[in-house]
Formats: structure tokens, sequence, C-alpha cells
């Protein structure tokens, strides 16, 4: 019998004990980090409500139970005592029975009325069914992102279980080795932005943390190949952790099931649904640039379906010895710091992923409070020695003095932005802006994924800043359904419509000027001196943005597919840079955060940022708070302990 | 076509074209670095002495030219006229024909007077015979090593074509990536001594550097396990190079053979013989002390058919961007320095292996000139603040009086040594003091595999110092051949005889107290105070020596196996560290080494000391010299470029 299966029949004696009698223990499983009791009495199980608390205190294990199919009420009768249990106010949208693994999922508006007082309301449903209930909340705004992942994991439950019981054997196998020590090998990142992704090693697991694409630079792409990669097979790497959606930190994510890699993936619930529109949108982009996509979309389904989401502050095991907590990093929805606890504390290292430090309008700040952190790898876009900006508060005065000036000369404000994260926090900005009188009352177009992107942060309310959320759960306070929203759905006619006609505000991708519906715009509004390019976020090296913020007064147009010359229009537009916006902390946020990080850790490694911003972060870091810094290169492996 | 054989075409081509019309080539083949001509005209070929040289720098490689078979006579007849053309003091002692190569291995006492001025002895043993001759020196002193290796290669002479056949054609493969950079990761003696191993990388190709055992620490081996080095299999490596035969940079290099390793070994002959020679007595050891060696002498066999010898200055291809220089090292019988020429001179790394600064009576000091060097891997074995050691002359002052004072008490010298190079120089030291009458005529015996040793370092005099060689030339001046030196072979009987007897020097291996028959020795005279225990080299962390100097005053003797109490006897002898003698450069030496290298280089790895060592060191040529120094950790990869 392998060590699993001794575990777990150990596990299922304690179950037996722990439960009264009067409950039928049928079987006990692993399901990736969490451990499911199969039961014949999912209704007494219900109706002693401390019970599944008390054995995951007992058994230090996430637990789900799940009913014996004998157990369980006809789907059609059932429903009818589902809708009876839950109030009319939680708005349920959607019912559906799982008879294979005895789930109902809820799709309602009010998940919180569905789940009731400590979980009070779906004790209920089980008791009145046997059904165990899983809730979702129906988006605000209708998201065919969110629809397709939630349909698309629904049609393939059968495979994912498979996915999850191998994965949780992974993760509960034998420690096989006397040795310890702790390494993080750099994949890419390192002095420069883009392409992130990193190799945390100890002598019993490899996880790989991000995989991204670099913008500007499409063939750089993370090291893979090199033995300590994937040189001895993705089956090499036990696990994959994702801190955020970006492509810089995602794009090549599905890449990985190419070459292989059948293992989890965990990230927050909105990562995995960003992650699967911005890569279907990298490939997008690609077939319409002529490169050949590292791989199709069957891959970024893969990828989908592997992802195991966790919760801010939940502490999982993700291999024998190392349990992962994500923390909010106040970057984009759903994007986190990955914490890595080792070898029973051993040795704990903090991944930041991107962060924002202090609070925006859409999110908390990132967290820095952590039990124990040895180690930090930290980003450091904005570490340069000059990369103080300016207050956000500051950074609006100014953006709506741009658009005032613009718009008093009849002229058009055209913004490049990352869908994801700088869009919906300009949305708020100028909803508020137009609301007070600020700024005149102009429609604000939506361009790219941006209306899509905007859908699933009303998705996942959890993740934005209290009076956000609040503000969302109602249609006539959402902010995001406000009047002059509008998205750009009809393509280049509307376009061409959008720029023959008065003053408007323009949000569109990409952010960094480098493709995407930005291009048609420039080609439409560029030789117009009245209007103005506003950028609002930082343009990388090699991208067109950062060309045009050097001084550039050319935008290339139409197809040239390399062939001919290319037809470029004049860049006539005021070219303004308004910071302050960034998704990311400025140097200033960057020292707050290590400065006011609770440990202090003993190392930081700085990543994510040209090479002297992080030659000047990691220098000063060292000098003003004495700690061992680093700003390594690609291809290094650091060890600890 | 592959591009190996489009290249070997190529070269045919050129060969035919610079040959005169009267020789014909009938193939032209890659033997592990150098190219083969095969003609029928092999004396044609010889009698144009210089068409040889003008080939090689025309094609860039070293070249051998073979006969063709049917151009060659019987060995017979050819046996007559070989001995005719070579002088008779040259002293040949052995002659073998080998038919399918077309080579005669002439054995001779002085190979110099087989050669000839410029080879010119040579190409009139072709001419006359069309017969290729290759020429090894008869042993001055018979050395079993010496003769079972050159048997063995004769004898598996076909197996090694294939390897070098093989070999070649991986040395010149085609460069497949656009990719540039140059990486070490250590594997083994960071902040420590003992198991040596570093791979140096490229992406194309991975060389791994030593790979030794850990004294006093048998269980810790070099990391071979991880992804980066063999992780993938030990076909993953493309060479390995060693820098010398001590055992804790070679003891591992047979087990590369039992993981799957089939490629070369680059290393100088002598170095090749001692690894033999050490390897089987590691094998040995293990067996006696009840552990399960790693691999059997099947493994050593394989390592010394796989080694390609190189000599000190010969620039050698080893892969496609990667040439391979061994320059002498100064510290045993074959040592050097291993210089790296990368990517057509993209990056120069040179690995010191351990290395004596200065000259001593067995060798020129370490050589510190190179073309290019951006990176010292450097031994800092005696790097530590208070490691200056005493001259050798004081030292051997010193030395002469603890014999004389231990001799006047009619007490006997035990002085434990590696059987390579400390034991000889010892030899040399006290050979001269009793000729020079500084030290009375007492029998020195020598024990544990320090005569065979000997034997193998007067089998190659041109890896000695230049007065050393000529003495070594005749019996009479053979400082080794003194009357007073005793090969201790008739085992505990013998020891026991010497022991009961009056005053002697003994010297024996292990040079660390680390087993061998040190251990008998001391079991006899340990108890003895009119005795004395001298050191005069390194004891390291762990090993019993490092705790004699320590104040321990007990030797445990018996074979206790791990099963019982273990039986000791009172150590009551002197105990006398003599330093200056050590085969290691001193905190000095390693300074001047770098002080006066030239280039210096930009970055240097302190490896293969104490911890304390090789921070020392480190931070001393960072501050005095104003380089970038590390002092790296096991399993952390350094990337340049
Ligand atoms: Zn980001
Ligand atoms: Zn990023
Ligand atoms: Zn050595
Ligand atoms: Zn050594
Ligand atoms: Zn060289």
């Amino acid at each position: 019998m392998s060590r699993v299966d001794e575990r777990l029949d150990e596990m299922e004696r304690t179950v037996v004990r722990e439960v009264p009698d009067d409950i039928t223990i049928t079987d006990v499983a692993f399901e990736g980090p969490e451990l499911v009791i199969y039961t014949q009495d999912p209704r007494a199980f219900a109706e002693r409500g401390d019970l599944v608390r008390h054995l995951a205190s007992e058994l230090r294990k996430r637990i789900t139970v799940r009913p014996d199919p004998a157990a369980l009420d006809p789907p059609r009768e059932a429903e009818s005592d589902v809708q009876a249990v839950i109030p009319d106010d939680a708005g349920v949208t959607d019912l559906d029975f799982h008879q294979d693994t005895g789930e109902v999922i809820i799709e309602a508006e009010k998940p919180g009325m569905v789940i009731g007082s400590r979980g009070s309301t779906l004790r209920e449903i089980t008791s009145a069914t046997g059904w165990t209930p899983e809730v979702v909340r129906t988006p605000p705004i209708e998201s065919a992102t969110v629809s397709n992942v939630r349909d698309f994991l629904m049609q393939e439950r059968e495979d994912r279980r498979d996915i999850l019981e191998r994965v949780g054997r992974q993760i509960h196998r034998e420690e096989m080795s006397d040795d310890q020590w702790v390494r993080i090998t750099t994949l890419g990142c390192c002095r420069e932005v883009g392409r992130a992704s990193f190799i945390l090693s100890t002598p019993e697991t490899r996880v790989l943390i991000d995989c991204g694409d670099k913008p500007g630079a499409e063939d750089e792409v993370p090291y893979l190949q090199v033995p300590e990669a994937l040189g001895s097979g993705a089956s090499s790497i036990d696990a994959v952790v994702l801190t955020h959606a970006h492509l810089d930190h995602s794009a090549l994510v599905p890449l990985l099931f190419k070459y292989g890699y059948d293992g989890p993936i965990y990230t927050t619930e909105p990562s995995r649904d960003l992650m699967g529109l911005l890569s279907l949108d990298y490939l997008d982009v690609a077939a319409k640039e002529g490169r050949t996509p590292p791989y199709d979309s069957e891959m970024v389904r893969e990828a989908i379906k592997h992802t195991i989401p966790i919760e801010y502050g939940n502490v999982t095991d993700i291999a024998p010895d190392i349990k992962l907590t994500l923390h909010n990093a106040g970057h984009i929805l759903g994007s986190s710091i990955a914490h890595f606890h080792i070898g029973n504390g051993r040795y704990n290292v903090a991944f930041s992923g991107d962060i924002h430090y202090s609070d925006t309008r859409l999110f908390n700040g990132a967290v820095n409070e952590f039990p124990r952190v040895e180690t930090l790898v930290l980003e450091s876009t904005y570490g340069g020695r000059n990369d103080y900006q300016t207050d956000q508060e500051d950074s609006e005065r100014e953006l709506k003095k741009v658009i005032n000036r613009t718009i008093e000369r009849d002229g058009k404000v055209l913004i490049p932005a990352f869908a994801v994260g700088r869009a919906q926090e300009l949305m708020l900005v100028l909803e508020e802006a137009m609301r007070e009188g600020d700024i005149p009352e102009v429609p604000v177009h939506l361009d790219g994924m941006m209306w899509e992107a905007t859908a699933i942060h009303t998705t996942y309310p959890e993740y934005l800043r209290d009076e956000l959320q609040e503000r969302i759960f109602h249609d006539d306070t959402n902010p995001f359904l406000a009047d002059q929203f509008n998205h750009i759905d009809g393509g280049e006619e509307e376009r061409q419509e959008v720029a023959d006609g008065g003053p408007a505000i323009v949000l569109s991708t990409s952010g960094m000027v480098n493709g995407g519906p930005i291009m048609s715009w420039l080609e439409h509004i560029a030789p117009d001196p009245d209007s103005t390019l506003t950028f609002v976020g930082y343009q990388a090296q090699g991208t067109l943005g950062r060309r045009i913020q050097n001084g550039r007064d050319e935008i290339p147009v139409g197809n040239s597919n390399g062939r001919g010359r290319q037809n470029t229009v004049a860049l006539n537009m005021d070219v303004e840079t308004v910071d302050g916006f960034s998704g990311h902390a400025d140097r200033q946020g960057l020292e707050n955060f290590v400065k006011t990080m609770n440990p202090r850790p003993e190392k930081v490694l700085c990543v994510h940022g040209d090479e002297s911003s992080v030659q000047d972060l990691s220098s000063a870091l060292y000098h003003d708070y004495n700690m061992r810094t680093f700003a390594p290169k690609n291809l290094e492996t650091f060890r600890f302990v």
C-alpha cells in the first residue's frame, strides 16, 4: 500500500471515529488540496453545523462532503425544495444538478443570501435534498468569458475530477529526500520587464511561478528549455502558480500543456477567467500580425481545466513540503502575492508579482504582513531613483485638465490602456468627474476587451474595495453601468463615426500601443492637432508607446506584413503623459512596501524592471534598510538555507 | 547530408587539393578533437616533412596520418626495419604493431631519441615501413598502473576508435542556438573542501568539471541528481574535464559511466593514470570500511577508455563553441588549470583546480598567463586571513629539526601524506637532507600507494621541473631510487618489524588519517612518546587528522564495523605540524596568483575552502584588487554575458 493510501486510510479512520454513529462514511479521497468525504447521510452531516469545521481542524485539511448518489432526491424534486429554501431576494438565475458529484450549482445575483449566516442556508439545502450546493455569482454585467469558463468546466467535470484526484495524490505523496535546501531559478523578467517566470525548488518539489511573454519582443520568451526548467520534461514541474493574469505573467502558461505539463495551476478565480480572456486575445493578435502563435485555444482550455482556484489568505498544501497562500497585491483584479511556506517553516519566500502598495479606487493596497518571510522577490517596474509618481489625486486633477483643455477645442482624448485594471480605474475616475461636474459629460468609448474585462470585475466584487462592492450590487449605482460608457462593438465603422463626431474620450487597448484597436484609433485621430494622446501607464522598451514618448511623430498604418514599404500617418496630436495611474507601486511605494513589511525579509531579489531600475532599487534597499539585496540576471539560481 | 559530413567533405577536398598528386587520400575522419587522414602513400606523406604541419594550419586542426592497410609492410618485416632506424641508445623495450590502425607503439627508455629532431626519426620509420609510430616512455621505475592502463587501452583499441569517432562528430556538430550566454553551476566544494564539481554551460554545450568525493564525509557527494546536472540523463553532458587526480576531484568520475555517461574525459595523461590508481584504491578502501562503493572497477576502466589525454598548452576543440586548454597548476603530477575559450572569444573562464603558485622541488609554479580570462574559479583552501604558511625552506629546516630530535631519542617519525604529490616532494627533501648530511641516513619507509605513485611520476618527467627530469633519466642520480627508500610491500608483518626496529621515517597514506595503512602505523607507534606524528598537509574538517590537531589523544583501532565498542590506543607521540609543504598555495600565494595574473579577471568565484576561508579570500580580493568576487554556495548558478 502506498504512503498516500495509508494516509487516506488513517484519515478515514479518524473521520469514522469523529462522526456520530448515525452517519455512514463510504469513502474519503483527496481532490487537489482538499479532502472529500463521501457519506450516505448528507442530511445528518449538514444538520451538525460544526462537524465539518471540527473535522477540518482535526485533520488539518479543507473538507468537502459529498453524498452517495443513493442519498439524493431526484433533481426535479430537489429543484423546488432548493428554491423553497433560498430567499427570493437572492435572485437565483440558474440551477444545475450534477448526479455524478451530488452537487447543485446555484447561480445567483446575491450569493451571500444563498449561503446564509456561516453557511446556514447551504446546510438547509443539503438537509432538505441531500445535494451539496455550490454557489456562484450571476455577473451583474453579462460576461461571455465567465459563462464560457463555467460552461466548459461543467462539461469537463469528469476529466476535472480525475485531474484533482491525481493532483491530490501528488500533494500528499511521501517526502523522499533527507536533503534540505530552497532555491530560486530565474527564467525571465530579470533586468527587463516581461516574460516573468521563476522556479522555486526544494529537493522534493519544483514550482513554476508565472510564465509570461515580453511585450514588444515577442520572440523573447522565458527560458523554459534549460535543464533546470522543462529540460527534463514538463512533468518535472509539480505545480504552477500564477500571480495575476497580465500577459507578461500568464501568456505562456497554456504553452506548458503543449509541452506535456499535466499538473495544477494555482491562482485566484478572477485570474483564471482573465487568463482565459487575455490568452485567447493573445492568440488572436498573433494571428492578425501574421505570427504563428506558440499554442492554440485547446491549450487555453487545458489551462483552465487544470486551474485550482484559491482565495486570498487560504493556506493551501501544494506539495508534501510546500504550503501556498495568495495575498492581495492591489495591482489588478485577482492579482496576488504568492507566499510559500516551505518544509514546515524551514524557509519562507514571497513573490510579489506586480504590486500597488497604496489603495486605489478599485483595490485595497498590497498586503505586506506575513507570518514569516525570509526572502522577497520584488517587482521593480518603478524602482529607478527618479521613478516617483504623482499622487493619484494630483494625477486625476491633471487628467481632468487635459480632458477639459482637449474638449474645449473640440478634440478627442485617446488613452491607450490595458484592458484589465487601468481601464476600470479610469472609468471610475471619469464617472465621478462627470457626476461631480469636473469635466463635461462626453461619451467615453471603450474599445478592445475593456467591456468584457469590466464585466469580469463585476463578477468578483469580493476582490474590489468595499465601497465599490456595495455600489456594484445595485444597477442604479454601479459606476460601470453609467450612461456615458459605450462599448465599441461595431468595429471600424463605429470607430470612424466616433472619429468624425464631436468631443469624446476613447480608452483602447493595447496599453503600450503595440497592436490592437488603438492602432485604428491613431490612424483616424493622429493627424488632429486638437486631440490629445494621453499615456497613463508604463510603456516598455521596444513598444511604440515608448517611442512616441521619446518623440516619434509617425504612426505606421495598414498591414505591411513585411512586404513593401510601411505607410505612416503624421502624429500631430498633443502627447501627454499623466503618471500616477499606474497599477504598479512607484519607487516610494516599493520602499514603503518593504519598509513597513512585517516581518522585514532578510533578502530581496529585485526583478521585473529595466536594468537601471532593478540596480537602483537593489542598492537603495541595501543601503537604507541593510538587507541583502540582489539584481539577478535571467538563468541564475540562488540558494537559500 | 549532415553538417558534420559536409564539413568532412570540405576538409577532404582541401586535403586532396593541398597534397601532391603522388599521394592518394582514401578518407578523412574526425577522431575526438583530431582529424585523421587515411592514405595509400604513407611513405610519400612522411617524406614531405612539412606537409602535416601545413595541413594542420590550413585546416586549423590537429592531424594524424594513417596508412591504408594495403600500404603496410608485414609486421615481422617492419619490426627489423624499425629497429634499424632507431638509435640503440633509445632503449626500445617493446614494439606493438596494430594492423587495424597501422600504428606501431614503441615503448622506449628515451622517447626523444625515437622521435628525433622535429620528428625526423618518426618520419624515417614511416617511409621505411609505412607504419605510423606512436612513442611512449618505458617507466624508469616499473609501474603496474601504467602498464595496466597501456595494456587495457591496446586491448580496447577498437572500442576506443568508435568512441573517438563519435566524440569527433559531436565536437564538430552544427551549432543550434542563436542564444548567447555562459553559466557556471556549482555542484560541490562551495564553502567546503571536497566533492569538487561544476557545470559550465552555454546554449550549445554542457561541460562537467571535476566530480570528487568529500574526505571525512563519504555520504556527501556532488549534487549530480538535480535537473541542471544529470537530472535529465547523463547524456545531457557533452564533456567531462578533470583538473587533477586527487579524489576530491576525481573519485566520482567513474560513477558518471554507471549513470549512462558515454562521452569524453579530457585530462592530462598522468592524471588519467593517477585517476585509475586512486579510484581503484578508493573502491578498496570503501570495501574495507564496509561501505558499498558507488560503482565497481568496470566503471574505472570505462573512465580510462573514454579519456582523451591532452597536453599543457594545446588548444583543443571540445564542442562547437568551446576550446579547452590545460595549463600547469603546480599542485600534483599532471594537475591543471582548465581554461575555456567560449564562443569565439565571447567569454573565457578558467577553473584553477588546486594550485601551487610558487615553484616546488617537484613542479614549476602554476601558470597565470592566459590569452584572455573574464572569470576565474579559484580554490581557496588556504584563503583564510591567517592562512600564511612558512616558506618551504624554513619548513624543511623545521622538518629536519623534528626528524633529528626524534631520531636522537631513538623514535620514529610518522608522516601522514597523500600518496600523490606530497609524498614525492618529501622524498626529494629527505633524499637531499641525507645526501648533504643534514639528517642521519635512516630508512624511509613508504606505505600505501606511494611507491606506485612515485613510479608514475617517473613515467612522465615532462610534467616535472627541468632539473628533476634530467636526474630521473639516469639511474644513479634518480633521487627516487636512493637506497634509503623502502617500499612497504610485506604488509602488517613488515610494519611490525619496522615498529619494533630502530629510528626510521615512515610516510604513509591516508594523508588526513581517515583510513589506510596510517591507521596500522598509529596502532603500532601511537603509544611511543619518543616518536613524532608529523602533519605536513591540510587536514579537512571531519577527518581524524584534524581532530588530532585539535587535541584528540586516542586512536581507534581494529575493525568495529559499527558493532560493539571501538577499541582505542592512547596517542602518546609528539604531534607536530610542519606547514609549508602543502600542495596548495597559501593565502599569500593565492593573492600573488591573482595579483600577477595576466590578464586580471573581472570576476572571481572563491571555492574549495572552509566557509571562513572563501569569505576571507573573496572579501580581500574585492577590497585589494577591486574585482567582483563571490563565495558561492553549492547548487547555485551564475550567469556571465
Ligand atoms: Zn501586471
Ligand atoms: Zn508584470
Ligand atoms: Zn588536489
Ligand atoms: Zn582539491
Ligand atoms: Zn588558455
